[in-house]
């Protein structure tokens, strides 16, 4: 890994050449790299915790006058509870996940002596741009060695500190392994983003992490394929026979946990017949937690009558935009539907096609909401903020896809793999296959894998 | 499916929301239309091939007048031996495939009483825009029904009476199928494409058929994801231990079978070893199909030594713009290269990823140079027109992909569709688990598909 002051066509240059050997390289070299990079951050928690704490500084004091929205800064806190350990264990969850380099997925007999195979291999250059999450660093580098994809990382200002103290960490770590120096470049230059989403002759796919702003204006700016997600719009179809313990739990656990993150719950749809028995309950709990609930006349009127006064005085009226907002804090948009279509129909209409869930005793009801749901993930009696890549057991993500397109859902190693069709034949010929008489005909016998 | 000359943006709408319905239809459903959509064509091949005939007689009228590559009306004819065959074959053979549609994919078990599944779904809406290749319509139509997608397709201006003939047969066909009128929506309104590709909301992927400019002006106009490649720059390497009678005719099925398709080989590089010993006999037989052999330096120069006069007289000199022009004609570029890396390098750096054939007697350097040629598809002693969807067994494609995110190579059934993670829970909250004392652990255990 190098900490690159470069030209960006130089960098991506160098990554695209060195993705050549890096995607040939044993997959005991690749994991042995991982290894060193894990043992080096571990050493150096406490400089690299020390930059992410100067960049903290520089950001509250942002966000105090209004420059940078706080969801920003708590993701930029290193210290938070839990993700040092969760970014260390991730690259060593990786390490452990199965080689993804070289799998075969297709092995078709096409004749006599010829053999068609469909094998895995690295999609080339990745470029990486993020915002805060200097976490993303730690995942990236070792998800793309994982995979033999050669990478280009550009940080955001907010997390330069941590960005540079991380990244040399790294990048000695990575001196005494057989990855190549210029597989992984950090771009450090300054407003290279424009001429990065250019080289589409080195740079194979974009993985924005950060702010709605960043992924749209880089899905906007770029002809190179991006993976990810603008919006987070989330939601939960509370059904009136859902268990009502699990409803409140599942609620608050949905929109309270981190309500920062991308797959925290937005919007609460109600049925009709539960907004007496269902919905009281679950509306308390959520004002306890200091959430602000925004809801429809239907809504607001069942929780008036329901609620005690100090409750229901603080209640809050949704206007149609709060449906198709990502409030990214403790909001959330409550309205009542008449049954599950107008659910499905609202949520197909409204949300941003990543993680929608509904709560009902009815598995009927539960696989029709998850067949005709069109999102990357639709879940029955859990929480929308399960939807993550160590939850899922990916060891980490390099992201939340909501493309219809290749990768979907959390990207971990998978996503970060295309194929390549092999033959091997013995001088065989199209001309000499056909429905003509005397022609061959194409066997394609499925062959085990 | 419907003849339309509704708006674009209601063609798109309509067609999104049948996707909704096509996606829920049972295989059984998808494949009677299938044959229904067969057996109308199969009768109305008379009617189908005038028409197709009076699409010829103005491209060739306009060929003669230099309006008109030769190529496009070669690709245009329906009439052309076989083509019709293996159009009506084509849709049984994706009648006959597996049901593409919701098949699980990975399945783990994260904690007790919460699954995660991830099963294959319809990508949604298709744009198919072609040029000539009228039986395009009926690959399309078929592989659209059968992955459960809505396609919105749109005729070039050539194969206008071809397109209108088989789109009326194929509405009438469907009318006593379940799938829904508009979830194949036929647009014939004119210079309607600028606004098709500003549709992305509804649209989800567009899968041009046609020139190279065709599809380099459909990529640099949309934000919506395109399948398919613009250039199939394919090459052979001729290494010196290849079979000399197969590599004869191996290279000539591989430039002169069908010149003006992706998959016909532009270059020819020789190992500097085998100027003398295997070149001589396949430039014979090439020039003997009257194949124009561009050779460089070192090729031009052997071959002068070892061919009779009157075929040394007629060889060309290759400029180095050769050696990145797709001819998709009866013309190739031939260059000496000093060893496999060198071939390696030359095609990575100056082909189209699209097919390259290795031809040699050692299995060491087939597998070394099928791994490092970055391309979709990649041979060992075989013809490159042997990259084909119906060769392949996938029954028919959509296209060949240069892509390096999802889909590569032939694109048939898999290559149209898309995941979705499903969570089946017992409301789980994702609180509950870390590795803080007292918190849960994920088992995720993979279960069986």
């Amino acid at each position: 890994m190098s900490l690159t002051n470069a030209s960006p066509a130089d960098a991506a240059a160098g990554a695209k050449s060195a993705s050549h050997t890096l995607a040939t390289l044993p997959a005991l070299a690749r994991n042995n790299a991982l290894t060193a990079i894990h043992d080096a951050l571990a050493k150096s928690k406490d400089e690299i915790l020390a930059a992410n704490a100067r960049d903290l500084v520089l950001a509250s004091k942002a966000a105090e006058n209004g420059e940078l929205s706080l969801s920003i800064v708590s993701r930029l806190d290193l210290g938070k509870k839990g993700k040092w350990e969760d970014m260390l264990k991730g690259i060593l969850d990786v390490r452990e996940l199965e080689d993804p380099v070289g799998k075969v997925t297709l092995r078709t007999r096409l004749d006599d002596g010829m053999e068609l195979e469909r094998i895995s291999c690295p999609i080339g250059v990745l470029l990486i741009i993020f915002e805060a999450r200097p976490e993303v660093i730690a995942n990236i580098a070792s998800l793309a060695i994982k995979s033999g994809n050669a990478a280009i990382l550009k940080g955001g200002k907010e997390s330069t500190e941590s960005f540079i103290a991380i990244s040399k960490v790294i990048s000695a770590a990575l001196e005494s392994t057989e990855v190549p120096n210029s597989a992984v470049q950090l771009v450090t230059t300054r407003d290279v983003i424009p001429q990065l989403l250019e080289l589409e002759q080195y740079i194979d796919l974009v993985i924005p992490r950060g702010s709605n702003e960043l992924v749209r204006y880089i899905k906007s700016s770029t002809k190179i394929p991006v993976l990810g997600h603008a919006d987070g719009l989330c939601s939960v179809f509370l059904e009136h026979t859902a268990d009502p313990e699990m409803a409140v739990k599942v609620i608050v656990d949905s929109k309270t946990t981190y309500p920062a993150a991308c797959n925290s719950t937005e919007t609460l749809l109600v049925e009709e017949c539960a907004l007496k028995t269902l919905l009281p309950p679950v509306a308390e709990a959520l004002l306890a937690k200091g959430v602000s609930l925004r809801c429809d006349a239907g809504v607001r009127k069942a929780l008036e009558a329901a609620l005690p006064a100090h409750s229901s005085a603080i209640l809050q009226t949704a206007t149609e935009e709060d449906f198709r907002t990502e409030h990214l804090s403790l909001t959330l948009s409550v309205k009542v539907v008449s049954d599950l279509a107008d659910a499905i129909q609202h949520i197909n209409s409204h949300g941003s096609h990543h993680t929608d869930a509904i709560l009902t005793s009815s598995s009927e009801l539960a696989e029709k909401f998850m067949s005709s749901i069109d999102s990357g993930n639709v879940f029955w009696n859990t929480s929308t903020r399960m939807s993550d890549g160590m939850r899922y057991g990916f060891g980490t993500e390099v992201g939340i896809s909501t493309n219809k397109i290749h990768a979907r859902g959390p990207v971990g190693l998978e996503g970060l793999m295309i194929y390549k069709y092999k033959i091997r034949g013995a001088g065989h010929l199209t001309a000499n296959y056909g429905e003509g008489k005397g022609q061959r005909r194409f066997k394609h016998e499925q062959l085990p894998l």
